[in-house]
């Protein structure tokens, strides 16, 4: 047999497990501290009612005869294309049903979409959502960085003068928080058309974004069906992190309508359908009554957004995101790296994030924050958070 | 943008659609014919009753902020890993719940672990599975067959003096329902072992075999922990073809421990777990009172199987399986090709198959029935194909 050379290209990564052990070691021995985690990159609410209320009408539908379902279209049922074709015409965005493609989460239509392109090189946000990294090492790509930094509050623009095969590009964005304004993101679809890239547009935070200035989809910029893919999601628009449901647009101007048939036929070939119940239940989330209950849920998650927010502002501790992303991507303490940072947070004010470094290179000296804790818990965890750190900063 | 020019070289598959759009002119002229299906590829039960259970109290758990489930473990939640395990057990085969990991369904995972090896030559039986030759062409792997034909009862044994990277082996098989012995699969083992290839076992229909003394699982061959990977899914088992739910076994003994850690990073970067709520429903169907009823299903499916291979026994139609696997691969009339018999026996027995052909070169000549539709039906429908079968074959 012969193994991927790829692979072994990859680095192990560490920090989750690392964050994992630390914490751990911090509770043995203080097992009375009140520990909480704004590093939660998952939700925390439960489905709402109708979702629940239809994912139990999916699993009685499965226990009879006449109702049951067995294999259904790799490319998703009819019922939620045409949703999901709804919900992006609300928005202003023509869609065609075949242009759709259901999943099971925008991380696998992220990784497998790779499949498509060969010998690439690539554009990824630094900082950014590793997985972005890992697949292109797995395929083999030449992977360049565009920079996010203060100056371009975390959002990179085309570079002049070059030329890339495949552009990331996620927005709101994880794990800076920052949101493409139309303007920036129609520089970026330029830039695409005129080099013939292809734009990888992640919206996995779209529904977050409540400044209707802001564009919540490539396909709101001129020019996007000719050069943009969008991958999008339920787990965070609805609670789906573990229902597993997403949706991919491939529209049919890309590669003169060569690349929405390659996913068909990648999809048909190595794919079977996410799972009916699943569907039946997203199609809820994206129904009248789904779509005011996780509207509630959503405003949940961006109050605590909001409180990490101002209490950052108020305390004038430098930071992007929160206001149209559940993310808050705060400036360490000055001299201090992520690490450090997470260290002396954890073992002052017993509260836990995620150290930037841990997004890319870029990432360092930075530190995430989440919005999909518990209401309560995350204003008693950023009350201690900016006593401990203005006290640090003061101290310096 | 540079597009992977090895999708260029796929075949368009027009078998099944081109079997629907016989079947719907038929239809159209023949209004009043009983139709009846022997070409179902798809379970018809619904789920079993445990099984229905469980997922209403998985989705329950979804409805409360103390019992929600977001993101669970990419390579699935213990509790199923653990029964799948113990699944082994059952039938002598030890593993370690790290060498079991959960899917959303066989097919996928045959497709993605192409991923895990670069540049291999292949060797697939011919007739199989259609998609095996799909995702070896998309990964510009170098194909070559195992002709299955009536002299090696469908059971192709190894080739001596070559050699390739990965063997694929289906056993039940799809299409010819033809079963390996220990005997049988032991040359495989130690070919693969001699050799240096990776065998990937296709287990799908595992469920099906009755006849103790046939292996169900590559592992209960000697030296198969060094040299195989097994698919297994729960869709024929359990009626999970809408559910997606699978797994995939690689132990540590292969490549030096190296593939299970390949596919272990392929699947925490590129896949976010199956769905919560299918897991705890796989998990019931694996359960002391799931095991009874699906048992209990599949018996349904396997008398339908017998009546067929009674019916063309009696005939003295020559066939594969229908004993032990719900598939039954007959001989189509001396000197007619799999569509004429298709178009001969729609037309005078209102009866649907699937043409040999579709499965593979060596598929021509032969035709597909399938157990898995309604009993009266189906014993309606045998009865009319022997007879027009009967009639076409005195008539030579």
């Amino acid at each position: 047999m012969k193994l991927n050379p790829n692979y072994a290209k990859l680095n192990e990564s560490y920090l989750f497990a690392d964050i994992a052990a630390k914490v751990r070691a911090f509770v043995r021995e203080h097992p009375q501290a009140d520990l909480i985690s704004l590093g939660i990159g998952d939700v925390t609410r439960p489905l709402s009612p109708a979702v629940i209320c239809e994912l139990n009408a999916a699993a009685h539908d499965m226990a009879a005869e006449e109702t049951f379902h067995g294999y259904g279209p790799e490319q998703g049922y009819g019922f939620l294309r045409e949703a999901i074709v709804r919900h992006y015409a609300a928005k202003g965005v023509v869609l065609h049903d075949d242009e759709v493609f259901i999943g099971d989460g925008a991380k696998s239509d992220l990784g497998n979409m790779t499949e498509l392109f060969s010998e690439s090189s690539v554009l990824l946000p630094d900082p950014g959502y590793p997985a972005y990294y890992d697949v292109n090492v797995m395929a083999g790509n030449r992977i360049h960085f565009a920079a996010g930094h203060s100056r371009n509050g975390f959002k990179p623009m085309p570079p002049s003068g070059r030329r890339f095969d495949i552009i990331y590009i996620c927005s709101p964005g994880n794990p800076t928080g920052a949101v493409y304004t139309r303007e920036e993101l129609k520089a970026w679809v330029d830039y695409a058309r005129e080099t013939g890239a292809v734009i990888f547009f992640d919206a996995a935070y779209e529904a977050f974004v409540h400044d209707r200035s802001l564009p919540t989809s490539v396909f709101e910029i001129e020019g996007a069906r000719e050069c943009a893919v969008e991958f999008c999601s339920f787990s965070k628009s609805a609670g789906f992190t573990g229902m597993r449901c997403g949706w991919t647009v491939v529209p049919h101007e890309l590669a003169g309508g060569a690349l929405n048939k390659m996913w068909l036929r990648r999809q048909t070939t190595k794919f079977n359908g996410a799972s009916y119940v699943v569907q039946r239940a997203a199609a809820a989330a994206l129904g009248e009554q789904g779509q005011y209950e996780n509207r509630k849920i959503i405003d949940y998650y961006m109050r605590n957004a909001r409180v990490i927010h101002d209490a950052l502002t108020a305390a004038g501790i430098r930071h992007t995101g929160g206001v149209d992303s559940p993310y808050i991507w705060m400036r360490c303490p000055r001299g201090m790296t992520s690490w450090e940072y997470f260290d002396a947070l954890l073992e002052r004010a017993a509260v836990v994030g995620t150290p930037g470094v841990g997004f890319g290179r870029r990432g360092e000296g930075y530190f995430r924050l989440t919005a999909f804790g518990n209401a309560e818990k995350t204003a008693r965890a950023v009350a201690r958070l900016v006593d401990v750190t203005l006290a640090m900063t003061n101290r310096k």
